[in-house]
């Protein structure tokens, strides 16, 4: 199966393309949709949706893996992130592809070995994880990497379990 | 000038098409986008893109007036009508509306004169302004008429200021 991360930010938004088969978890693309400040919120959402079809027809993943936004912090960030999670969302159902969202907490639980592990901690994990020879600079698109493979780990996991019952 | 006008919401998005020639005010159509509480979050902003989408192509509005979330009350259902508005900004984005945001307070000020107008009033006043012979028994669709024309009062007004300079 091929995993879309998306990491939905209100000016960066990561996403990150891992490839699994057979257990073994391959990196095959990340990088970061810029949503510039001079935009009107709906030129924001515009761009967003572009890009993120771009990608989707480019590398055509089966599976969108979204993080959920973090309501507990700034309101009005938490729903920005909440309006680029949608639109991430509506790509993935729009183009067949099933949709699976994760709190940050379970991501970092599931990458890191606990849920409040660091933003460089993510990236190191990511790293290794991944077998990178280098750590994936930007933390945006560390996360989305990391919301793929938890992703994956919990498809493995439960195979597993069905597999021995 | 053709305005589109939404009400997100989590269950039921109002809908309310007018146009405006002269600073007469005719009601060209509206209703409401029903989301079934038993789809997933994707299968429901699918749906809304579809259906606004839709409108969009059926009724060629050049303007979208959305309402705003008002976050100060349930934040996860605030949360759910962020999300409903971003896909109704997209689409107008999409197919090249100019897109206006309005909090619920200044729709009531300018369409009942006061900003906790009750929805009663809204219907009511809605009646009046677009000259129907029968209250719009929907609130949610009532209310998205009154968006659409708390839109064209505005620009009314701003035309008229401009005009007496």
């Amino acid at each position: 199966m091929r995993v879309l991360g998306i990491d939905p930010g209100t000016i960066n938004v990561g996403y990150g393309i891992v490839d699994e088969d057979d257990g073994e978890i391959v990196m095959v693309s990340y990088g970061v949709v810029k949503l510039s400040p001079k935009l009107s919120m709906e030129q924001k959402l515009h761009t967003l949706y572009q890009k993120i079809s771009e990608l989707v027809s480019l590398y055509t993943p089966t599976i969108a893996a979204i993080e959920e936004p973090f309501v507990a912090g700034n309101v009005k960030s938490a729903f920005a992130i909440g309006r680029a999670q949608a639109i991430a969302m509506l790509v993935a159902v729009n183009n067949g592809l099933a949709v699976f969202r994760y709190l940050p907490t379970e991501v970092k639980q599931q990458v890191t070995g606990y849920g409040n592990g660091s933003k460089e901690q993510v990236q190191e994990m990511v790293k290794i994880q991944l077998s990178l020879s280098e750590p994936v600079l930007s933390p945006d698109a560390a996360d989305a990497l990391a919301i793929a493979i938890c992703h994956i780990r919990r498809e493995c996991y439960n195979r597993i379990i069905a597999e021995s019952r």
